[in-house]
């Protein structure tokens, strides 16, 4: 069977990244972000559209100058959980602090997550990264890389551990023996590591897909490895054609060499599509969404979250960059330190730095329907991506997306025309893991 | 106008303490905690029958001698806010412990709930007493009494100060003027405290309610100070009339000591009625449930809870009430410290108390519909409760209750005949908390 494309959906309502003047438009409505019927709404289209999933994305950390969605905005898993019950087949992922929250706690609401939707749960394992997070949490200080990852990776064994704590089959719930529970199929993790002490069981059982899947963002070379020791889907970090490429062969190689199928990794590529009804449409819509959008404000408050939330606004922006390098190891998601390095290299102000800095954000999927489903088939077809995380700014781009390119796509067999799976794991074509209390008999 | 009797329910699926054979029940779905369908069915049969709140338990440590609804069951908050998309007016109390979550995650998850669900959230903060629990959180010894009612005091004044981050208006969302925030409406807490440092801000607003409803479950004197000084919900211990008599008017009069209005503070007792078609009918359906359920490993196993989770089966149950009195201030809420008091005074076997304990689980509640009426009217006019909380073990019974004893308290004033408002204080008649921040203009 040849390779599809995978589909995520990643809905920002009033704007997020990129999209600061997007709460100005008269089509968004002014509490989307905090509205759970714009998110059951936004889910209902994607899943009529065949997508693999919702991915909603999430931040503990504020200040005013902030993007309106992230001003305020509701928590990924109770979010996740409301679509879920106005949704069959759509694949809910939900991103959680694998630093600012306790492992028992993860396991217990994504497993209850992925119940409630019947096994279409996901957990994109984040570890935060800011001083302004930290601070929310009685940290004066946000942990260290390694500590950060190290965490991590721990947590992330740990909850796949609890949610093992009932074999398949624990539940008899056999009236004539009266046996509700199968003693022998219940098990404590009985966890002593470096971060974490956890004795477990869990008390949920598994759901039809096993395991939520997991998905990670790993950009530095901590983030990689973590990725390709315990990640079945990866946000990556986006850029050029030939950068994905590289990004894509790297975390496929790295998976193969911790000893797992590089096909149990799918990486998605951000995609913020501007579709038009030719290609000169979308480029002049494009050109709109930018001057709309350069704000030099919140592009400076933007660019100081990748140095653990830095006030730049304190500088000459006319001046030369800032001496902030030893900032830049907290930014890894965001490329700080490639920042730091260009910023010096090509000797640029700080204003320089932040109209550059906004470039990255643009997206290569520009132009007519064909255009679109082109250049998304040629990108595919290079291996820079398993899947695309899809940032529309209005319903109606979602719409047009969904109506002009997947049929295109749908027609030359690079995305599925139904549902061929009731659970995330069997849109992804990821293996259900297999319990690890479960003795395989040998036949 | 007269007081009203507050309804909320207390579903249990498959059969939690006391109906330790519930799940064999042919009516019963033997996966019933654990799907999503079963809650929202019950949510929709007490939103029909103008109840005021739906009441979710919870806890975190099981093992295989657990009542069959602990082994296996969701998560309260993710529970609540699939709940919350298929009912309209239904108030949503969720349990949460104050020990093992951070401020910041719970003031999050609620207000999220509390959007997501139009003003209908509630939490119920709990303190968590076993160290089975504490050993799935890393560390080895529960918290001790005082360390956890003064975290949980603080906890709750943390999350209500979060709570306020955003004044009501902080969002002018005004295109003309373009600003989407008012940056002056913006508050961060910079919380310092004994058990916790949070600066904040949330980046949350308020709901429609201003605030979730606070509810807890005070018995001991810490819990009833704590009631007394931040709760606007008691789940009661319950007990003989006058009994419970004796705990409303103390908490009630506590409350008023603590400056605050007395009937700004809701008390709940737990009744799990039994209601036939005659007096006779009901009390022979009380023997057969006492009979099914009177399980002794099981009831062994419920007792050791309140005990810090202590092995009781280790014992001659024939022989002397083992001597655990250094155990029973763990069991605060359970009554253990008076279980241990009345062993001692009466020279009991662990037998005997193991089979006297279960006596206090019978409800008050048994009749003809007429006499059900009748029992509460005469409860509700000794001043034992302003609120029920119902555990039906089956739909049948709830439906029962709702078509026979909710009219006759209808035709006596007693209950509501339909929703007089939106939010869950709405229904019970708390007032909107003000807004900290906020200036009152003196006019």
């Amino acid at each position: 069977m040849p390779r599809k494309i995978h589909l995520a959906l990643h809905p920002y309502g009033v704007g997020g990244p990129g999209q600061h003047g997007l709460w100005r438009d008269p089509r968004i409505a002014k509490n989307a972000s905090i509205d759970i019927r714009y998110y059951i709404r936004q889910a209902q289209l994607a899943e009529q559209a065949l997508f693999d999933a919702l991915f909603i994305v999430d931040s503990q950390f504020i200040n005013s100058t902030y993007p309106a969605h992230y001003l305020n905005r509701l928590e990924p898993l109770t979010l996740l959980s409301a679509v879920a019950v106005h949704t069959t087949h759509l694949g809910l992922v939900g991103t959680a602090s694998s630093t600012y929250n306790s492992p028992f706690n993860l396991a217990r609401r994504f497993a209850s997550l992925d119940h409630i939707s019947g096994g279409r749960a996901g957990w994109n394992v984040v570890t935060s990264f800011d001083t302004g997070t930290s601070r929310n949490y009685g940290l004066d200080e946000h942990l260290d890389y390694a500590t950060r990852y190290g965490r991590a990776l721990e947590s992330v064994q740990v909850i796949r551990g609890l949610w093992d704590s009932y074999e398949d089959d624990a539940f008899p719930a056999d009236v004539e023996r009266n046996v509700f529970l199968d003693p022998t199929k219940l098990h404590a993790l009985d966890h002593v590591g470096e971060h974490f002490r956890v004795a477990g069981p869990l008390n949920l059982s598994r759901s039809p897909q096993g395991q939520p899947v997991i998905f990670q963002a790993g950009v530095s070379e901590e983030g990689r490895n973590l990725a390709a020791e315990v990640a079945e889907g990866i946000y990556a970090p986006g850029g050029s054609l030939e950068q994905a490429r590289e990004y894509y062969a790297d975390i496929k190689r790295r998976t193969a060499a911790a000893g797992r199928d590089p096909d149990h990794i799918k990486i998605f590529i951000h995609g913020g599509p501007i579709v038009g009804a030719t290609d000169a449409a979308a480029r002049e819509r494009e050109r709109e969404i930018f001057a709309e959008d350069n704000d030099f404000e919140r592009n400076l408050a933007l660019l100081g979250r990748g140095f653990g939330a830095h006030d730049f606004s304190q500088y000459d922006p006319d001046g030369p960059f800032p001496d902030v390098a030893h900032l830049a190891e907290r930014g890894g998601r965001t490329g700080a330190a490639k920042i730091v390095e260009r910023a010096r290299r090509e000797n640029l102000t700080l204003r320089q730095v932040v109209d550059s800095a906004t470039e990255f954000k643009q997206s290569p999927f520009v132009g007519s329907p064909q255009t679109v489903a082109d250049t998304i088939e040629t990108w595919f077809e290079a291996g820079t991506f398993d899947g695309i995380n899809l940032a529309f700014r209005t319903e109606e781009e979602l719409t047009y997306f969904a109506d002009g390119v997947v049929p295109l796509l749908q027609k030359r067999g690079l995305f599925r025309t139904e549902y061929e799976a009731d659970t995330l794991r069997g849109h992804l074509g990821l293996p259900i893991p297999a319990n690890r209390y479960t003795r395989v008999s040998v036949g």
